[in-house]
């Protein structure tokens, strides 16, 4: 197939859509940026890339992180960690308190804002302390994506933390369930570094191999995780990977993913390759909108879809 | 590969786990069923079947009658359906009022109650009568299942509409948000009809067929439904098919199915094959034990999974 | 006290305030009412009235016929009547099925729509015919309000039960719950009757007295109910009265009462009178908003106030 | 009326029910008191006192407090508070974060956790400083109870800042939505410090004279609120003043009364006297057993109800 015309129409149909979606506004440093901005990348199990757009712009990964977090939590707890945190899907938006409360402070699963947060935790308990749990954390990104110019963005991490009083509420109220083992701002604030990772398209599409490739990577030959936990990861991904319009996406789209409030989506087609695409307008559940209709024009030209 | 192989080692190791569940006991009919049954049927493309245990024991397909109906209501309205239900993940128990209350009459998605209460409502329009409308159901479920034996148990459907007051609350609060057009008691009825209809895993497994090939059976070359539809409705399997268990079975399972009270699962590998599974003992979330175990040990021995 | 002069002065201060509110219009014969027009009532334990405005035009009294139906109920089921219907404020608008069905089928309290409409169901197994159950509450009506010319609204009656979803879902759900005796419609049907009964302020304030004074009236010298039940249903009154406006009713007015759609209101003053406004324009709340203003104005004025 | 024959025959009365509740025992410092313990006292407008049990026996005020935080708080912000915390009933368990996440953070009213906490800030915003509003609290709290000698345990304050993640997470939850001036453990840690202070029930009817008394202390005449505030302070503890069984006591007792869960109860008879009760056994709800008992037994053997 010639991915590279694919991209190019792609991005033809998804022009008049730019700006048509709402930046993320709950942070000063995010609600500055043009909406007006489309990148889109393809990385084939060889290594081969395909782009089009700003594709090496960089952008705040944000919630794409949780992907990252959640491979090593998984990698080290196994099927341990069930008891912590679920692999539901929660039919409420991404940081609502409500759930978390009637099920006693069990998140409903990885993707969802307290999710990440207890993996953060969990983390931060196997590493032990937290500087140490976010560098595992970088360097993990950094390995996958085989590229080692990857940082936070520290405005943006620290923003973050200054406007944070809802994430801080959710990590308090699973610690009074018994939920969270460390500090509450230490957790939120480590939390809030991995979200502040700043990436591009083609570092995302090539981080995202592993996972379409049963846990290990078909470039470098490095072995991650077991094929099962990358089986794993990916159904947690179609089902919860887009906050509450997951069920859309796997509707529309087809392919296990996850999505960003930065603008930045990831997918992958099992066995086959890894995507990624960005533009930072969102549609009203959070995701973004060009982005969702370039990954729906990709499974519709090309057919590549699990179902 | 080996399937009747497979469906024998399946058959052993599920073994000791008959009877650990609880029969469906909110009408008496179904309550005084033998837990103690187990079937397994697989249908691949040629129309070849394996099968093991009791696959020519008929029961209650119960609420797998949604993807059949489903399927019709897809077909004559296509996406003009959004609007009257959705197609996310509910993240609340199947029969919830709270839910369907907060989202103003809208089910979250067609295999939740409300949704397929809904979705019978739309086809009562569509066919003019309750009593057309069953009939259609019924001959649609004889068609795709190549078999003319199927029948309603009238007993059943009797029993459901006496113990049916939550279902018609659901009815009646759609009704009150204009998300219903015809009576209340009549949509009821003709859902617990379709709900009461009777087949064997053998029947079940050939009936999904369509949806593990594109929309048109891969036998009798009829085609139901377009390729696109097909995939929405794996989809919407997926991420909806076994109430707040859904996440579950993605994660343990990874194949599109939906679950019935009576005991039986339908499951597709798309582009391979179709399967069905019955034992009538359920878990807390009302999906077939052994049933979802023995689907689960069918991915992990064979590899076969969508992720 | 000059209660003449006082309504006088009180209706001049409420006359720039009517036709702010809205009429309720969930019914078209209800919706048609002029919302400009005002009347208050004040009824003393010899007899004596007062009356401002429109008091001879009739009102569909509507939530204000649970105070009677709670007064039968109370009297013949006693504290056994508990386990069916609580007397704690619901904190939530008064038609919603959440609270319902998160506390098992049993309603917050009587005043509440699911809770009348068990009060009603009670009273028709009481009484044994929902016939007779009517006939019952009007005779009840009419005994005291010293008035035997008090009639249902038929017109009223038959519109409620064509738009009454909402409230057969409420019924419904509770039957799931084996918490409703007898047929849901007949029920609901009793219901409606009952809230289309039409009264004027005259009426309604001349009602009330038995509730001032202990359980039985003054003038008449009949006793209805012990002064420990009239006491309760002050109290059920005060906090759960007025939707969910009860606690800003308690505090702004501070006199038990009771509400209806219809724009009318009760209102006691505890061994001294017994009040009611009407003016249809409601708030937010589904309060008559002149009206609760107009009570405002009294207390203040009077100094008259249980705390 | 022989108040101390009164007094005497309820603890007569009372006696089998001590120890039947359950002591607070989310912490350490509370869980150890033995629950068998009593004590009563009336405080008459000339200050002379009835007392029975252990009525000079010091308790931990707990939620008592929030009346004396609110009094101070309509004192200074009048009717411009009813924007940051409502004063309606809320239906559901004190420390919900549920209900302040679907209403925007504004807590329903000022006597659950939320709205408690919201008056704290309130406080430490017109006072400039956690220390000096921790002062005035106290300060006003003496004066009331025309009591010198009135402390904060500081144990039990440093105690519930350990285990108070739940009301952290509260308050993170109103910041989140811009309804919280102050630093969170500031504010959670005056909040604390005033439920930590200790009195015992004659000191505590002693206090409540002037909500008994149109805002001024009929002793001393010292005026410290407005009749028209003492009125609403008194039509909130009626419906709000017991979490989720002020119902149950408006409908049992019929007196305006604030618990709090050291097993203390604060009660008023307008215009007449204060009263105030402790037993540290608690029921379902948080509120003392044999305490709401005592009340109920004063109310039917004296008639005094403001019902």
């Amino acid at each position: 197939m010639d991915y590279q015309k694919i991209l190019e129409d792609i991005e033809l149909e998804i022009k008049p859509m730019l700006g048509d979606g709402k930046v993320a506004d709950y942070i000063p440093v995010l609600s500055s940026i043009d909406p007006n901005q489309f990148a889109m990348s393809i990385t084939l199990f060889d290594g081969t890339q395909y782009n089009i757009g700003a594709s090496q712009k960089l952008f705040s990964i944000q919630s794409i992180s949780k992907v990252f977090t959640y491979t090593l939590a998984l990698k080290f707890y196994a099927d341990k960690f069930y008891g912590r945190v679920g692999h539901e899907p929660s039919g409420d938006p991404f940081n609502s308190l409500v759930q978390l409360e009637y099920e006693n402070g069990v998140p409903r699963n990885p993707f969802i804002n307290a999710g990440a947060i207890n993996v953060t935790d969990a983390l931060i308990s196997y590493y032990h302390s937290s500087e140490s749990t976010y560098k595992e954390i970088i360097e993990f990104i950094r390995s996958i994506a085989d590229e080692k110019e990857i940082y936070m963005d520290k405005a943006v991490a620290l923003s973050e933390m200054e406007h944070g009083y809802r994430n801080i509420s959710l990590a308090s109220l699973m610690k009074s369930f018994d939920n969270l083992d460390n500090s509450v701002l230490d957790v939120v604030q480590t939390y809030f570094n991995h979200c502040s990772i700043e990436m591009n398209t083609q570092m995302l599409s090539r981080s995202m191999l592993y996972l379409a490739n049963h846990g290990f990577d078909p470039v470098t030959n490095k072995a991650y995780i077991s094929p099962s936990q990358a089986k794993r990861i990916n159904a947690v991904m179609l089902t919860c990977g887009h906050y509450d319009a997951s069920g859309d996406f796997a509707y529309n789209v087809g392919l296990p993913g996850k999505s960003g409030v930065g603008g930045g989506i990831v997918a992958i087609v099992p066995a086959k390759m890894a995507l990624s695409v960005w533009s930072p307008g969102l549609n009203a559940q959070g995701n973004s909108l060009a982005g969702t209709k370039a990954l729906e024009l990709f499974t519709t030209k090309t057919g590549l879809s699990i179902f």
